[in-house]
């Protein structure tokens, strides 16, 4: 039984208490939030979990294995060491530290003493995310030549981080996940439409080895919620709407064969196969309950994580490049490996 | 009565003859296309039509008056200049040139021989684009903060020119109809997946003198085609899809104010007003139609195009920009004003 | 405080826990369930809340004030009447009970002894059917000339009611809460598709006094799950997409006009217009929730439930008059008033 | 060469000139209608085809071979008769007359003469309905079980029939030429808001001799045009939505499986298998001209039309007790065969 005490009760803190609360295997022993109103909220629904304003409590209790962190990204290095120097193993929100340095350390820590960290980027555990990478790697979408993303919303302002710490990160997660490649360099380009705030709008391209070049598109005042990634393989493309209530993925299959007929002079050098579409059964377990099993299940066995302390911290390498672009204008930023 | 002749009947032209075919004022008398099949097919349809392998045979024709010119870009120069040189107005197919040289010519040729130059930019002419015209330059949207435009394509390669100059050609004449700002400078990114061929895939930033930002979105490759534009302002905002059968246009009562309640240390510092849904009944006349109905009326009294040599100059000269941000992985290049 | 025991964890029952317990006012003490495993699930994530497998256990219980009944319709009658000669309040699943005389029962007990009656109809506690029947009332659809509701499912099956019962209720309940008007007739039409079950597939129509005409269309096994209704007035027409994340009412600002220009001899005679389209903004807050706090607020103040014994009574009067039709091909059938 | 007269250049008569215009081996000689304006139209566009406003004209010349009538449903009878008396081949639009005695007469009188009658149904030549045909004739649906569709409007008014002479006529042009079975019996309701006018809205119930149920929803005054019809099977299921540009036709791998698990005595009996979705690529060429060219074929080839005579009379069949139906308020009526 893996004993969790979970520190953050705002947005994201009553997710993971219901959803480890129904984990088989795992127990929310105790919950710290600062503000008591909260807490007071959690002990309606929830009256046998142990509640603090004081989340040093929950380093020093020794009935707690692991520590769940829900709170703003500036937070998280601080919270992140002192939980692993406590000897705690880790689930931290996404992203997983505000720098470079930071992430680094993070990980390091964990390493050193052998713990679990595990960042809670939520899509690679959905069974949409899944079963893309499943296409992706089985080769039948062929090579991929492109990544695009649509990711905008109908405003939550983050006062501490762009909408690319925030917005982005998701499709970097299911990037690392599915692509399987690392970007070379990144340009950044976007706008501050709110004084005294950061990028509200934000396009951030990446450029790999090879010809693959992925773009994704993050904007807080969108009237409209999208959630849309188109891939592009040479044999096959998937369409990929999370919001879509029941065919989230869909398999296009259509390509490029290249013509060589003479006579097209003025005409098209590409024929373009527009074949059937294709939308396969996806599994409809929550994604946030699946990681949580991992979660104790990587803690049980010794395992790395799906989105271990590598992972969050090569996302964070790339979110730190983006943001110097962006503030020059697009300049492409190489992305350290 | 304009009598018109038509340069090109190949995916387009048919376009032209139709509408021309149907506007009070204008008669179709001639079409020139060198490939003999096309004009067997024009001949069963319209059996009236003087037809001709030669486009001489048109800038001679002294019961000509007007000249329509649906050829690739590369020829759009000097079969234009040849037409003005006739005497003939001329209606030229988007973009106007294939170089800032080129259109700067037809400019001049036009306006020194006080000819009517049309550029073939068909969404200024449609109830859509009208209308968002109508509700910006109203005010009712406040402050226009981005242009943001997805234009996916299923695939059809052109080998001339990138698809820049193919798709985002037409968002930079609704940007220069609807906002009435000129960019100061751009970025463009993109990809080259099929050998020997142009980009198939790009994103085009462009900037102006205050916040706003415009960002398009363009690919030949594209599993499914969309067409949709989000624009921002302070106090509104507009999607407009432009595949959607009836409501092309909604407007978002929906737009920022800033809360300063200093209990929200971290909470949201913007609040989002999400409000009503209001979709507008639009004109439904064909674009072309319009268009060619406006053509036939700058002839007849002399007046400018909305979408006259001017304005294909200007979009001429920010393709040419983009073009060299391209190739140069999304480097910041200044637009010519 | 108003203290609720809950009877039956299957679907339903945990919906109505979890609401309750997150109700100012309300305090869920008690769930009976013959099925142990659920007891378990329950004991999980509401560790303070009593159990049993003994549904008397409730009606016996001196610290419960009143009950919700949340099991199949067949065991209503018994459980109900169970409960209100207890002296407690009663919250009943839909529909009412399986007979008319059943459900004229319960009113009567329910009267008697002055408790509240609540029929857990959750559509009239929406925000979008708040609004319609507000835009209804308010005159500004016109005369309604017609409902028409396509309500079909990805098949879960029922085995003691036909899916009348278990779908068509819902549309009954907004068109009592939204219309104003009771129906005088009906006229219902099937099959059944699977061996030994009821009637998986209907459409049910239903007459009124005057011209207005209302249909239902409802099927276990459709492949897609649709939630559609169309309003149809002299003015104005409404639809209604239950599905749709954030446009669920859509107000069409078309009608009719009769012309009566002499020329249009082979034409229309009825001019549509065809106008503005206007979707409003609704109230967000979960219907349940509104249904757990006014449940509570009757109680509270001895007030008539906006769905309450009577409301639930009417549904089940159409329900049986529509069964009786279903059995015979469609014949009409009077409703009893 | 087939030489074509058309009768009636209103709403569908430009169609079929255009139609008709672009097919190899016909010509459109002529064209009546009595009204003047409408030959002008006709003549910008078409100068080389003869008008008169006296159809007689047609049935008269000799360079004519056959007549497509594609007037009101109250002239068909008079003009197909003239039309086949003359020995011209006879393309009539839908329905094929206004009566059943009417239709059997023009049925004899065809098969008399040995000319081709082929009813204007346009759906079976659709790449969508061809499709479904072959998926339901291969049997990879099962046993189908039942065929629903929703077909309403943005309202056009018939001052002569009812909407279900022109609306629901489609569906059972479609059910016909892809279920394969003919109707026993029939169950109409609708009514109507307009005064002096026919039956706006109504719902078509069609029995068979098996449990096949089929189910017609059609509405003049509807505020969104829906044209979607379901067709459930034991083994897949088909949603095919007309007005989705680039999938029509889903194939939904879902279907019943009957379970016997005794211990779910309160629970489902029926496990629905949900799968994938399968949408396949249709034939793009326009029904219109698929159409044309197969009453070119069958005058040249002496063979019957897919939607010849017989097919045309027994939808006059369905729709005449369907009216007897509507008129009695659902009562059950037989459809002769």
């Amino acid at each position: 039984m893996i004993r969790l005490g979970v520190i953050g009760y705002g947005y994201w803190g009553p997710n993971l208490v219901r959803n480890f609360a129904d984990t088989p295997g795992a127990q929310v022993v105790a919950v710290a939030d600062f503000r008591p109103e909260r807490l007071e909220r959690l002990g309606r629904a929830y009256p046998s979990i142990r509640t603090t304003t004081r989340h040093q409590d929950l380093f020093e209790a020794t009935d707690i294995d692991a520590i769940a962190v829900a709170t703003p990204v500036s937070t998280h290095h601080e919270l992140g060491m002192a939980a692993l120097r406590a000897g705690k193993h880790l689930l931290m929100e996404k992203p997983l530290a505000a720098s470079v340095a930071e992430a680094e350390e993070l990980v390091a820590e964990a390493a050193r003493r052998k713990l679990v960290l595990l960042v809670d980027h939520t899509f690679p555990y959905t069974g949409a995310v899944r079963k893309i990478r499943e296409l992706v790697a089985g080769g039948s979408l062929g090579k991929i030549q492109y990544y695009d993303s649509t990711r905008v919303n109908l405003g939550l302002f983050q006062h501490d981080v762009s909408v690319l710490w925030d917005l982005a990160v998701h499709d970097l997660s299911i990037m690392s996940y599915v692509l399987g490649a690392k970007p070379v360099a990144v340009s950044a380009v976007g706008q501050k439409h709110v004084a005294g705030q950061p990028e509200n709008i934000a396009w951030l391209t990446l450029f790999y080895d090879d010809s693959l070049i992925a773009h994704i598109n993050v904007n807080w005042l969108a009237p409209v919620k999208i959630r849309r990634t188109m891939i592009g393989g040479s044999e096959k493309m998937i369409v990929y709407d999370d919001l879509e209530p029941s065919e989230k993925v869909k398999v296009y299959d259509s390509g490029l064969t290249l013509t060589e007929d003479p006579k097209q002079i003025y005409q098209l050098l590409v024929g373009y196969r527009a074949g059937d579409v294709w939308s396969p059964k996806l599994e409809t377990s929550e994604a946030l309950q699946n990681e949580a099993r991992h979660f104790v299940d990587c803690i049980e066995h010794g395992t790395a994580p799906i989105t271990g302390g590598d992972n969050g911290l090569e996302v964070v390498r790339i979110l730190d490049a983006s943001s110097r672009s962006l503030s020059e204008q697009g300049r492409l930023i190489q992305v350290e490996r």
